[in-house]
């Protein structure tokens, strides 16, 4: 036993240890790549030499503020370059960055500024009148309230009087606010790695949005762990599709930088630029919810590029890819991706790793397996899915329901403010997802439901995710939600919201109606079958995932479903 | 500041922290591939499954024998299936690996069992006439010598007499000490990161061999690091020519089962056996020092399968790669990448990052990019050339030569038991290299000597790569080194051993001396010129080092040097 104690006196030192953080990330690509491509910007484009210096300028001018350790920065812009920049500046003057939905409405925006205490408010011109009026309910809500520090950013692209405004304002103009701060600022890397990064509010649905904090620790194993997880390289090109608000981006904003990849950012998302994009800068690499894949699917032969000049490698997750999505995206040539995770663990951590023993197969059991959320990434250390009672693992036999739950390296600290919350989201030692899957005899988990989407109709537990990827292979069929709705009779009963493709005759609904149900009818037990269908668009959040809260709502105002059709 | 407090009121817990440790790679990739292949050795062949099985046994069964944390294990093996399990098996029970050089004599081999108080000694059969001799030692050296616990690997290649000779001294069989293991054993990560995971002796030429500790969190960190340097993606298959016990292969072991790679296995290294398994097992990455690729790329015709069926990535280091040897290796296929590092920062940790705009260079200004050290690894935070009288980085001209020293999170803990050791090498909060080197223009790093190879010749500094840099190139030389001999004139001058290469005539040998020097005399500065050439072969390490300090001796025995031939 000589040797603990010999190993016991070798103590970390300042040679032999430095806290994990991706700020290390950038100043390593400006040193070793630094006329690389870092950000492109419509005609905007800089080198990791640049980009490094203008993060070191932000900093400097956080700290010529006095902003530093215990601040935080809020920040309201789409992807844009500055809102990249945020990600290493803030964190280089050792404060919290607070990316903020740019689809919220004021009050929301409000609560939040005001929950996270935000010294300083940074917002894109386009979003300058959100964050005024959120600052307004601000001043009203409370006495104390202290302005934070108002910044706008401008963009040449677009209206030139809104940036006018802003200034008018007395809003700081971002790149002014960059010029005042030093390109060689002596930013320091946090003292200890359990440091926050940053802090992303949850949508909240169902209650006040709540604040996930994450760490530098954290941030750095992720951004690690996503580039292996996709085989991503050294030089990816990177198209913005996923908002960086979205949980950091999932963390490839940091990613990036590890791998001297090029950004490439897009202010508005669509069919016809994301194929620009492809043909244009060579995009490697894209994140996207399946509701952004199906337009990219069902745009116009005119505003695509197919077939693609390379492959494309897309990341989808937010909800279940239904398997008509799967292997129409794999046809047209790109290589789909599925993954799962939640704001509270840093975005994804949990993917369908792809086995090359299942390229022979049929590509209906291709889709099966690959609409399945499958095993951990390698930042994440536990992933199970456990009887919410007992908090035993559920068996593997791809029937049994429960809970997911992981531990690991890359889950949150916790909510901010909010010990109810936290006790209930780490109860038992794990972190609990409220999402609800079987595991599968390969041990790989498949998401039946959020806890709260699941609709128990006559005592049986149905999974609108597996009526929904039903839905999906109709041909008339572009995107489909099912919700509980109140039943007289079994207490709740499917209700499905569907957007018919653009080239469907939908004259004649109460026939296309009996033809979905019947279609229904054939594929899954007659209790499954959703007792009314309803035609429309869906709501969606700035993410492109659907508002089922919403969708309930309107469910619940259709009152009680008494027959089988509307 | 709210934010501050509110964020320190977010501690660690189990759900979202735990200690980095490289086990993890293991238990996923079982999880994950279980029927994927992890390790090849001749006729034998692994899963993850069962590899991940084998390793509980290994832990559980070392638990049997009560040993487990503050215990250390040594294993003297070639690269064979035992020695990449011991790299799991060992710290799984909480314990410390030691890997033993496999070339080291019997009185060294004693030294380093009673310096680290190994608990077990593991021994493949070929060399358990070794271990017997060093145990014999040990037991004379001290009374209060408590014998370890001997296992014996048998290998059915090999000759079975050794292996019953081996067992008939009381040694335990590797597959009953196996077998006598649970393959369900609940092994636990370390408590603290900073645990140890393993320990190797540098080679110790100018004093006792130093054993370098290294910790959980470095390992998992280079894993991950090494794995991202390389772009080496999941299913990668690497072929065992570098030592497993050189530095636990730099890392590779864990990268690994990190990315469900396998391992092909080679007990003995031959130009021939590399391109066959080439060709049988289609290798995608292997690791060798420079004397190895000079016999790969000088091997006969009927040897090699050229030109290589697809692209085979070669890492290379140990010693700067002469510029034809780089040349050479790639225009036969092969992608060399040249990097740098030491035991003490868990294997090389700094890499010459090729660009894309070198690729159109002429070939002289690509090899002679390609033969610098280059830039810092991921894992590795601080790289820096200083003067080692200021400790003030030297500037970045290429020509003023300083110290290499590093800091970050892949530098080891410490010797063990030496505090005057680690003293001088964490001196001034830097961990010291020993290495010379100066900084180029673009913050690549290119080293000219260890600090002890440096030749002082009437007060000038001489580079002894420089020197081997310009022998390499000359036609009739395959490998070359020089050393420092003592000079009547100058104090020191350049000594040159020279191997030829195997189709050269060397009957004059005068002849060839004086084509040698006035070939140098074209290329370099008068007083860098060897005085003396010696022609023969050269002595190496196991890991394929050129011996300088034997052939140091061997200079200084030579006597002064008087004339300007020999």
């Amino acid at each position: 036993m000589v040797m603990k104690k010999d190993i016991d006196e070798l103590p970390k030192n300042t040679a032999n240890y430095t806290a994990l953080t991706p700020l290390w990330f950038l100043e390593r690509a400006a040193k070793v790549h630094p006329n690389r491509k870092s950000l492109i910007h419509g005609s905007c484009h800089y080198t990791w030499h640049q980009t490094y210096q203008r993060c070191c300028r932000f900093a400097s001018a956080l700290s010529n503020y006095s902003i530093g350790l215990g601040n935080t920065v809020a920040v309201i812009a789409p992807n844009v370059p500055a809102l990249y920049e945020a990600h290493f500046g803030v964190p280089m003057a050792g404060s919290v960055l607070n990316t903020v939905n740019i689809r919220l409405n004021a009050s929301t925006v409000a609560f939040l500024i005001d929950h996270c205490t935000a010294s300083v408010v940074i917002v894109d011109q386009e979003f300058f009148l959100l964050a005024e009026e959120a600052l307004k309910i601000c001043s009203k809500k409370t006495n104390t309230f202290k302005p934070p520090i108002l910044i706008v950013i401008g963009d040449e692209n677009c209206d030139p009087n809104a940036h006018r405004y802003a200034l008018s304002k007395g809003a700081i103009n971002y790149e002014d606010f960059l010029q005042s701060g030093d390109p060689e600022y002596d930013w320091k890397p946090p003292e200890d790695e359990w440091q926050s990064i940053a802090l992303g509010y949850t949508s909240g649905t169902t209650s006040s949005p709540k604040g996930v904090v994450l760490h530098h620790r954290g941030a750095y194993l992720m951004s690690l762990s996503a580039a292996l997880m996709w085989g991503m390289n050294e030089g990816a090109v990177f198209l913005w599709t996923l908002p960086m608000f979205h949980c950091n981006g999932w963390c490839y904003i940091w990613t990036l930088a590890a791998l001297f990849g090029t950004s490439i950012c897009l202010r508005q998302v669509s069919a016809k630029a994301v194929y620009e994009a492809i043909d244009k800068y060579k995009v490697t690499h894209f994140c996207a919810a399946p509701v952004v894949l199906n337009s990219i699917m069902n745009a116009p032969a005119e505003d695509t590029i197919l077939p693609l000049p390379h492959i494309v490698h897309v990341n989808t997750g937010g909800a279940p890819p239904p398997p008509s999505l799967l292997s129409g995206m794999s046809q047209l040539g790109f290589r789909i991706t599925h993954q799962y995770g939640l704001s509270e663990t840093f975005g994804p951590s949990v993917y369908c790793a792809w086995k090359p023993e299942w390229d022979s197969l049929p590509p209906e059991s291709k889709a099966r397996l690959h609409a399945r959320q499958g095993v951990r990434y390698i930042g994440l250390e536990h992933l199970e899915v456990v009887n919410t009672k007992t908090m035993q693992p559920v068996p593997s036999d791809g029937k049994t329901i429960g809970e997911i739950v992981m531990r690991g390296n890359v889950v949150m600290k916790g909510y901010l403010k909010n010990p109810k919350a936290n006790e209930e989201t780490f109860a038992n030692g794990w972190f609990h997802s409220g999402d609800l899957a079987v595991k599968h005899e390969d041990g790989y988990i498949e998401i039946k439901d959020r806890s709260k989407d699941i609709i128990i109709s006559g005592g049986e537990n149905i999974s609108s995710v597996e009526i929904e990827s039903t839905l999906y292979s109709h041909h008339a069929i572009l995107e489909a939600s099912v919700v509980a709705r109140p039943d007289e009779k079994w207490g709740e009963s499917p209700c499905a919201f569907v957007t018919l493709k653009p080239r469907v005759d939908s004259s004649n609904e109460k026939c296309l109606v009996e033809d979905i149900l019947s279609f229904c009818k054939a594929k899954m037990s007659s209790y499954m079958v959703p007792k009314s269908v309803v035609f429309g668009p869906l709501p969606k959040t700035a993410t492109g995932k659907i508002q089922k809260n919403l969708l309930r709502a309107k469910a619940k105002e259709m009152g009680s479903a008494k027959m089988s059709k509307l």
